[in-house]
């Protein structure tokens, strides 16, 4: 069977398709094959019902994500700050508060907590190697417990390790006893330290995307050839090339490029079979749970009560929302995250159970206004047959020390690129991104 | 498409043949598939080249577990007592020690703090519900670390850290990072406690099976419909029955029961998919590491010395040994176990390089003879397409809390079996077989 395609490349997320960008302005020739009937991954734009788009998926860029920056740029998308004026919102104990800029109005004693754990946190992350977080000089001793054994040991206040937790929930969609402690220093360094993670203005959540961040892979796949609706089951590799087998039919390369989720890859067939020690690194690598809430109202209301749309919850169950209209304001959008264990718990109702709990919270937060929607969407990823979850995964505590040099190496004619292979900015677009040129580069190498 | 069988059983390991067997008595029909060319599952026999029949898999039966030594007897299969006689040996220091008993001669305050953990995990065990690990009074606190946080801050030596983690190497075939205490104490209580899992007679590994465990299996098999190469692919639920597709065609049943390791059915396709709720489980529940190694020798020579095959060492890679000899005595088998970390580094060598490091142990633990076997044989479970590792699977942190209620039931028409799912003796073939009669009644009562 003689190849149809330099490389075949499984997966039309952002990873996917930058490496057949990549590959192809270098001259390769590219088959991309996706299993859904859209290109885009985990961005994922939807249509409200005033005509307005927002993302069910990854929806922000920020500062220093320069691989997502550059490519945003190139295929020709707008990005616009994120809406971040007016006082954030932080409800404690049945309690809400108002605040200005990124430090809530709490008891000194239990911010110091905070801000003390997150230092130390900062400090640890920053000696975990991006390429080969196993060789910290504390790898095994962090690797082999969760996060929220370190919490319960180094950080005295319970407030402050609630406060602590509603980070990790928000940043790994896991809770921080899901969390190896090496994982979650890891993907901070990855990120470049805790404030870029949490941060809006600065940081994770700077900056949206004209005509949603799905935008960005819709551009790359009009210039590529991508087969949709074809669900990748078997990979087959021989001396001259890669077999790769849809419910669509087989596509062949001289390569090819797998571009999902390592624990999706896991579920591949693979002939021949994938060895033992990388097959075991993907049992280790669960997707985190999440599942994002939007309200739509005439206006953003809470805009003229000098509120942000920003609020932060330890009671739950949306224990982070943001300000989510869109950029000519013609709409109010309200963004509610549902994140670790408050989306295991809400992803087995039906949705009409968990648009009044949500709207609930909105409520509570902004006022009766937020209690009459025009419109109401959510989205949860562990539904998704062809996510499982998001927004990154975690790896599980003794996996980055045990199998974690398998994760990246190819293995003969298969390479692999998504989120959570990036180097910089694990879990994000960018790390996608930048996994996918990593993969790209790699693959023309062995052409 | 009209049902071929009331069940279609998906696996020919002992819980999918119990499941058949328990069936076809009640007057059931039903149809078998197995992806390998064999039934048995993690149960294998092997022929060494003196004739003799030895076990590259599980391979032990003991006290309490009934459901499997029924079985044995139903199907006609002997069990004869594991060699256990003459002193063991301890390996410490680069130093072997001999002792009698099970309790070897060391410093007896490392002694006191090996015994009052392993005291406290027996309690803090017994608190366990085995059908809901999840409702432990200290479940959250449990599930929310490892093992090894666990012995890092409750015993203070670290020489009976070391032995303990032996120990956790030895059942679970992980490290004590790797695995939740919460998992470590629904298991332990599943089997009732440390020392039944632990000990030889009286334990987990007091007797074996003329003719090699496996035979079971084979027994099961004959009297049963199983269709052999039939790798699963996709199971597709209807208003009126399943339909299990596998490379050698469509079973189609009015129910089906799977019965392979919860990871492995993680990796099938599912119509309609399965609800992310459980998929996110089966994302958390990574099988064990594991090579089972075998050195043959004329004679069982170490008898002779006074020793009983039985070594522990703390230094490795082979940590822990058993006399494995045929029971005419025609031989001398002496089997050494790869676990955890060791199983890891070692299945990434090749098969010479590992006999040469295993049979340098050998060798150490007991004398010269040691080094010069006549056969060499060694099976690592990581390696298998159709188990992906051994013995059971550890439940990552978080997972049981989070998750445990998905583990037993069924979606629909489906319902589930194997070792995994045992409430007792979970892991072992007694949970295989107790989790095919529970799924076999289940599924008679929905015909």
């Amino acid at each position: 069977m003689a190849p149809e395609a330099d490389v075949v490349v499984v997966g039309a997320g952002l990873a996917g398709l930058t490496a057949a960008r990549r590959l192809t302005q270098a001259g390769a020739s590219v088959k991309v094959v996706e299993a859904r009937d859209r290109v885009g991954g985990r961005t994922l734009n939807h249509k409200l019902a005033n005509g307005n788009v927002v993302e069910v998926g990854g929806q922000w860029v920020g500062p220093t994500q320069h691989r997502m920056l550059a490519l945003t740029q190139e295929v020709g998308v707008e990005i616009y700050p994120t809406y971040d004026r007016g006082e954030n919102a932080f409800e404690w104990n049945g309690e809400m508060r108002r605040y200005e800029g990124a430090i809530p109005k709490i008891n000194p004693a239990v911010l110091l907590d905070v801000l003390q754990a997150q230092k130390r946190l900062d400090r640890m992350a920053r000696t975990v190697p991006l390429d080969a977080p196993w060789r910290a000089p504390k790898a095994r001793q962090w690797d082999n417990q969760t996060v929220w054994s370190w919490l319960r040991r180094n950080v005295a206040s319970r407030p402050a390790r609630e406060i602590l937790t509603l980070g990790c929930e928000a940043v790994w969609a896991a809770a921080p006893g899901d969390v190896s402690l090496l994982h979650f220093l890891f993907y901070t360094h990855s990120a470049g330290g805790l404030d870029a993670l949490f941060d809006t203005a600065g940081g994770a959540q700077e900056s949206r995307f004209h005509g949603g961040s799905q935008l960005v892979s819709l551009k790359m796949a009009e210039e590529l050839d991508v087969e949709l609706d074809a669900p990748v089951r078997t990979i087959a590799q021989d001396g001259s090339g890669v077999t790769v087998r849809t419910e669509r039919g087989e596509f062949r390369g001289r390569r090819a490029i797998v571009a999902i989720p390592p624990m999706l890859a896991g579920r591949l067939v693979y002939d021949p079979p994938m060895p033992g020690h990388r097959d075991q690194l993907l049992q280790r690598m669960a997707q985190g749970s999440v599942i994002k809430c939007m309200a739509v109202y005439p206006e953003a209301f809470w805009r003229g009560d000098g509120l942000s749309g920003q609020a932060t919850s330890l009671e739950g169950p949306v224990k982070l929302t943001f300000d989510n209209s869109p950029p000519d304001d013609s709409a109010g959008v309200l963004l509610g995250f549902l994140e670790g264990p408050q989306a295991r718990r809400l992803t087995r109702l039906d949705q009409a159970e968990r648009r009044r709990l949500v709207i609930d919270c909105f409520t509570r937060f902004f006022g009766p206004r937020a209690a009459v929607p025009e419109e109401y969407v959510d989205r949860s990823w562990a539904e998704e047959e062809y996510t499982r979850g998001c927004y990154g995964c975690g790896v599980a505590t003794g996996g980055w020390t045990e199998f974690g040099d398998a994760l990246r190496a190819p293995i003969g004619r298969l390479g692999w690129a998504g989120a959570e292979y990036g180097v910089v900015w694990n879990g994000y677009m960018d790390g996608a991104v930048s996994s996918g040129e990593t993969a790209a580069q790699e693959a023309l190498r062995n052409l």
